[in-house]
């Protein structure tokens, strides 16, 4: 068992081609021993974008602060603190903080392994 | 793909015997079609608790506000806002809000197989 902070897990650059102002960290990981899926966190700055995108892993994730459009649902979708964002697998989706102020975080839990 | 607000999902009681002040909400889970881990959100009213327990399930949990005494680690743990928790499998936790005013609030990311 161990409880850390999360400013204290490495602030990396979001490395997906055309990403912008998009940092993420490991909160719980490989490193951690977990085999199934991770908990990261996610950070995108006003004019920042993780641009649309597609793989086999799910994603269920958790609206901390501020807002983004949502790419890859209906059109104008907006995620906002305190919503939650389910994106089955297989399926495009993208972040774009169109918000002239406020940053973007959210948690986010994907597989580990190359199912569900 | 979906967006909803934790507030849509159904508050529940928490069921482990002992528990007091203590509620939680499947924000993704196996109705949403997940089948490996659900996300889900609980709330811990100050004087509140979710006793010391243990299940074969690991726990990725992160504290969205408040704080509580996190049982079963070192004595005197306490996981705050920002803070994340990794409980491996097997591993007795529990949490207890000894603050006066502050409500308690955490992401909790579950397998739903009898794995990790």
């Amino acid at each position: 068992m161990f409880v850390v902070n999360f400013k204290e897990r490495e602030e990396l650059p979001v490395e997906l081609p055309g990403s912008k102002n998009a940092t993420m960290r490991w909160l719980v990981g490989k490193q951690d021993g977990a085999r199934t899926y991770a908990m990261r966190f996610f950070e995108i700055k006003p004019g920042g974008i993780i641009p649309l995108h597609t793989h086999p892993e799910k994603h269920e994730t958790f609206i901390l602060e501020g807002e983004a459009k949502l790419l890859g649902g209906e059109e104008d979708t907006v995620a906002k603190k305190g919503d939650v964002v389910f994106v089955p697998p297989n399926q495009p989706h993208g972040y774009e903080n169109t918000h002239g102020s406020k940053v973007f975080r959210s948690i986010d839990v994907i597989p580990l392994l190359k199912k569900d």
